[in-house]
């Protein structure tokens, strides 16, 4: 429940939003029940190499790592993740061992992230077990 | 307010999840206002390279296509997105053209996507597009 609770938590604006939603759907009962949620506008995706992939304690210390970085103030969601098991399929790149998808409101948003202390630190303290990292950023289109 | 009540409008099962918070942050002052919000479990990330880069047109109907992917029962969020203006950097690959962001519950949830026919009739009516895709799934670790 906790973490449940946790992850849901937002800022006020968006607690706001959810309870107006939470409303409306009480209201109509003509609403999809599958309508997908929001996403914040700006996606940063980054993807990570491990130099030792079968290093279990290394992947485990990238992981805690990008977690660390939930706690930056302008990151509005945060999914870390390892390669899923999906069909192997010829576009599918499952290469990567670790890969850490944060969303901003904007492209100050992520500035501010790149330069943010607890971010620099990450990097110093991380960057000794990636062999290659590739980063994927897109901003959403109405 | 139809925008957002509709960005917002979510599973009965996230609605109450988004309740239950409401409820704890308004029991609660010692929460961070800047906690990340949730994401869904299975990320589905697809890179759109044109074949015609500088048909606006063609873009237009990519993203347009990609969009109707949204109807599809099991997605539970979608960001559709061009590269954002962020700093350039050696790492960033911003050569794509359009990034579509799915969000699933599980690899269940993504299997039917894959077969779903409003994907299939997506691909058959788009991929004459693109000269390439480069697809990334990734599964959320606790």
């Amino acid at each position: 429940m906790t973490t449940t609770r946790r992850e849901f938590l937002t800022t006020s604006a968006l607690a706001g939003a959810a309870l107006a939603s939470a409303g409306a759907l009480a209201a109509s009962t003509t609403v999809p029940a599958t309508a997908p949620n929001a996403t914040p506008k700006l996606l940063h995706h980054v993807f990570f190499w491990l130099k030792n992939p079968n290093s279990a304690a290394d992947r485990a210390k990238l992981i805690a790592g990008v977690k660390s970085l939930a706690a930056i103030e302008t990151v509005r969601s945060i999914h870390v993740g390892v390669p899923a098991s999906t069909e192997k399929r010829e576009v599918v790149d499952n290469s990567y061992h670790v890969s850490e998808l944060l969303g901003f409101d904007d492209v100050a948003g992520q500035d501010t992230y790149q330069v943010h202390p607890l971010h620099k630190k990450f990097v110093d303290e991380h960057q000794h077990l990636w062999s290659k990292v590739v980063v994927y950023d897109a901003m959403k289109v109405d």
